[in-house]
This record gives C-alpha cells, structure tokens and sequence, in this order.
C-alpha cells in the first residue's frame, strides 16, 4: 500500500536541482534513489516532499522505481519559498568531524552562506567542498529550509578581507582584548545583513587580529568567560545573532 | 629540559579530586597518567594547571613519573575559584555521538547541571554515566572552567517533574503551539536559576507536552522557525540564556 514516506522529523524532504511545477517528473540521483529504496523502502505510489531552492516545497508521488533513478510525479505545492536572513559564517575548517558538525548545526540554525576562510593557525589545508555541501543539504532537508546555504570556495583570510563588502558588518569572534558581547553589538546594527568569523583551534594570530581590528565593518566580540572550541563558538555566534536580528524574533 | 605542557588552547588542565593547597602531592589516576607520559611527552619538573571544583586553579610540577601513577607537587594558586551560573540542562540521551557533543559543548558553554531524562520517545534506554563525566571533564579543562557540571543520575520524566523544586523556571523547547521567543522568557524571569528541558529526535509526545504545560513553573519556549536536531536545541538554548540571564552579559 502506497505511504508517506517518513523519518524522524515528519515527511521525508529531498533537495532537488530539478524546476517544481504542475505535473512535471523529477528523477532522483544516485544517492537518492538509493536513499529512497534501499533505506526507506519507498514504492510506486509512496509521497515525499520535495524542494529545490526556487520553487517552494512540493508533494510528490513515486512514479517508477529503477535502480537507475527513481522519477516522482509532483502532486501540488504545499508551501511558498521562503528564505533564511541575511547572515554568513565565516569559519576556518577545522578536523572532520568538527566541520560536518558545523556545517550542519549553522543550516539548522539558518546561516545563508558557509563560507571556508584559512587562516595563519588553520591546521587544515583543503576543505572538502562536497562533504560541506552534502551535509548542508543534508541539514536542509530535515530543518525544513526552503533552501540550502550558499557554500564560498575556501579562500585565505587577507583575500577575503580585501574584498569584502565594505556595507556588511564583520562580526569577529575574538578571544582577547576589549570586545562587546555579540548580543549587544547585534542590537546596533543597522542593517540586517551580517557575516561572523570564527577562529581555527588556538585562535587568531596577533597580527591577524590586528589586521581585522583595523577594518571599519569589523567589529570584535565575545562570547562569554569561557574558552569555546571553533565549532561551539561558531554556533552560539549564530543563535545569538538569529535572536537578536535575525527570524527568531 | 623542563617546559609548560601545552595543547592547543595553551596550558595543560587538569581536573583532579585531591584537595589542593600549598607544598600538596596530588598523584595522577591512570588515564591521566596515561595522557601526560605518552601524549604530552611530560618529564619531571614539567609544570601543568590542576583545579579539582573547589580549591582555585594552581600550579603544579612533576616530581616523579612511574607508569602507576604521576606525582605532581603543588607551586601556587594562580586564580580563585569561581563557580557558573545556576542553569540545568535536562536533555533526553540521543546516539552516542550526539550525546558526547551535546555533554562537551554544554559545559563549554557553562550549565551547572545535566540532567538526562527518559521520555516516552526516548529510543537510547539507558545512558553512560561515565562517559558522560569524561566528556565533561575534558571540556571543563580545555575550556578553563573551574568546577565540572554535576551530572545528574537519568530519571523518567514524570519523576523529575514530580519532585521539582517549584521556584526553578523550567524553559521547556516546544516545537509546536503558542511559545514565547527564548530570549524573551528569560528576560521576564525573576530569579537567575533556571533549567532548560530539551526533548528526543521526533520530539516530545502530546500527553507530556500537556502535562509540561500544566505546571506552573514550566514555560514552554521556541527557537526560531525552523526544525532543530535535539542537540542543536540544547545548545542554542543554554547560549541564549547565558546571553540574556547568565554569564555572557
């Protein structure tokens, strides 16, 4: 018997590249064709819910099941696209795990951009631009986002500050000196557009900070008395942020 | 030659349970031992911290090294001890992974207490007292706090609700109904103890969600328009009341 095919959240969602219109036929990738046959066990005439980015959310049903993709018929639009405001994270990739963590808790918590920076004391040199994308559309797809965070291609930290737009506030976590908590320097923004920068593990190098001191859009933060790891500070940096100009209002 | 011992967040911690006062011996258990011999490489006169939750934070030298056990001797007190703000956190156990983070980070961030609770959507039955202490030692040390949270024995939900000390707001993450903003709550709140209660993956069921309603010291609270994993809500709700009641002001 034809189903809704769940996980723990509710209706399973997938992201898709494909257009989201009346009666058209979307075809799974490899990935998730596999996903939705071999873990969920899904049939010819099974629902789930699909999302592209554009289009809103839609329902659609399991047309055929072919190892080789499984083609979904769209049913009807359930709900309008939205967006997630305007914030990027700025982080310096830290080990494996740590990153996949990161990627996903900031598309729960509603970044627009992931955007990898290296630093003097980043002790990883590459990042891994699809393991960062599977697990934003990963985290997308259960959060019910209606879109998936931008992702920045890696870039050294001198470059991306010499370019950056000049009209977005660089909130810089720092772990010395005078800073604001990121609560009250948000309550004075005047835009609600943002971006935060987190450090590698062992933090900022002195002339680094100096460096990002010097920039009119940057303003230093704090994040409490204590010494947070890389991925945990990234992540209270945007729940406050989200709290204080963001949706969660 | 002697040296500090150092990881990446600088001086070696060590959170111990020996009484610490000046000329004092504290001798390592066997994990430390362990760690400071083959990890760190430590000899003799290597200086490392030591904090045991009541006594400062001091320095301490190694005297003797045998595989049985490091002695340290004490040099002096080089801060006071200084406690974290009165906040719980009550979270169901999920996977093993999830539930080392979520122990590490909520240290990191700064509860006095976690307190794991079986609900009725509970899938994890029993948790790992001991890991769960490892867990947050290691971030107390690495995150140069200087008490360890207490780790409550896991108890059903009905019980702990049953025995509640009536003047602690329990802020209560509710995925669905009226809820106030986090944030908000916690400004109203008259007293700067507090408990957050976060629920399993799949949520709490209806009848504890309507019990949790009827208690008067109970305040169901949101966290913004989108799904988070249980983790994820955890930690954004201990950062948001630290940023609004806590220590990060």
């Amino acid at each position: 018997m034809a189903s809704d095919l769940k996980e723990a959240g509710g209706l399973t969602r997938l992201f898709v590249t494909a257009a989201l219109e009346p009666g058209a036929t979307v075809i799974l990738d490899e990935g998730q064709t596999h996903f939705l046959l071999h873990v969920l066990r899904g049939r010819a005439g099974d629902r789930v819910l699909l999302f592209n980015g554009r289009d809103g959310e839609w329902r659609a049903e399991v047309a055929t099941t072919s190892k080789r993709g499984v083609a979904l018929t769209l049913l009807s639009r359930c709900a309008p696209q939205t967006g997630v405001p305007d914030l990027w994270l700025i982080f310096a990739p830290v080990k494996k795990t740590p990153s996949d963590y990161l990627a996903q808790k900031a598309t729960e918590l509603g970044v627009s951009k992931l955007q990898p920076v290296f630093t003097r004391r980043t002790i990883v040199s590459r990042i891994n631009d699809e393991r960062l994308k599977a697990n934003a559309v990963e985290a997308a797809e259960q959060s019910g986002r209606m879109t998936v965070p931008e992702i920045g291609a890696g870039m050294a930290l001198d470059k991306l500050i010499a370019q950056w737009p000049q009209e977005r506030p660089l909130y810089f976590c720092d772990e010395g000196g005078d800073v604001l908590p990121l609560a009250e320097a948000a309550r004075g923004a005047v835009t609600d557009k943002a971006a935060i920068l987190t450090g590698p593990e062992g933090g900022f190098d002195p002339v680094e900070r100096a460096m990002l001191r010097a920039q009119p859009f940057v303003t230093p933060v704090g994040l409490g008395p204590r010494i947070l790891r890389a991925d945990t500070a990234a992540l209270a940096a945007v729940t406050l942020w989200q709290s204080v100009k963001g949706d969660w209002r």
